[in-house]
């Protein structure tokens, strides 16, 4: 219960962009579904691990998951909201020194919901929150086929031959 | 008090690279150098900004700078220490989940004790903490002249085709 209230008090929502639903070609009356966006860190790490999976990202260890979670300077979690029920169709989180920089991590989006805008609400939210949080520094690490998607978004590439690098454990 | 007991108690030291020293020259016995490092926050401030001056960055308010380093991870100053004077020669830190990833920020070393191997020394001190918290990805944004510099260290540049991305405000 603290968590829907909380999910209210923190969120805001946007109106969902439909697919045509075959159920409502039916003639059943579909139900109101709206996208509701929460900055509520009380995750439920099987339903987060159930959308990461869906994406085909490798599986971590949830008590990491959950130390990461905790620690982050930022959590956005995105809803399918349709009367009581919610189902979880976006996530991101963002690590900060809470001063100068940003570091977004984790953006993802259930495949059944992209390619209708979502990934670009999901991240406009999370730039509006670190934003009014003065961070003016927001960097992230893009992969190569999304590039294009954040540069839609103002973000820039290596600007002034900055280079993201990368150190790993042998 | 409290300063220099954390500074022992916390730190290393390694042998100062010394230039040929020109009082040295004279006949005058140098009293033994020592360079240490510290994971302490409890920097003074006006010390720091001495430090980044000296390389040129542009300042920053302390009240900002100080809010960083409380929120940051890890936080590294290098001194040079002779007899029981120490100054502030290097300095970096690091943003992080405490789980996955961590970014390293704010590297910088003290013209005065550049191309010595200080920064290099600064650098893997930096990332033994990190990797002794378990951190396995670890990540920064170059500046093109230090890109080498990063590389030798171990850094990939891009990988996988991995690139670095900034939001700046309007």
């Amino acid at each position: 219960m603290g968590f829907w209230k909380s999910l209210f008090s923190q969120s805001d929502s946007v109106a969902t962009p439909q697919r045509p639903n075959p159920v409502e070609a039916v003639g059943v009356m579909p139900q109101e579904s709206r996208v509701v966006f929460s900055t509520e860190r009380e995750l439920d790490l099987y339903e987060l691990e159930e959308l990461c999976d869906a994406v085909g990202w490798s599986r971590r260890p949830l008590r990491k998951v959950k130390k990461a979670i905790q620690n982050s300077f930022l959590v956005v979690s995105m809803w399918e909201q349709r009367g009581a029920k919610r189902r979880l169709i976006g996530f991101a989180r963002a690590t900060s020194d809470h001063a100068f920089n940003a570091t977004i991590w984790d953006v993802v989006v259930h495949p059944d919901y992209q390619s209708r805008g979502l990934g670009k609400a999901l991240m406009r939210y999370t730039l509006k929150k670190l934003r009014g949080e003065d961070i003016s520094n927001i960097t992230l690490f893009a992969d190569p086929h999304v590039v294009d998607f954040y540069r839609r978004l103002g973000f820039i590439l290596d600007p002034e031959g900055i280079k993201g690098m990368f150190w790993y454990p042998d």
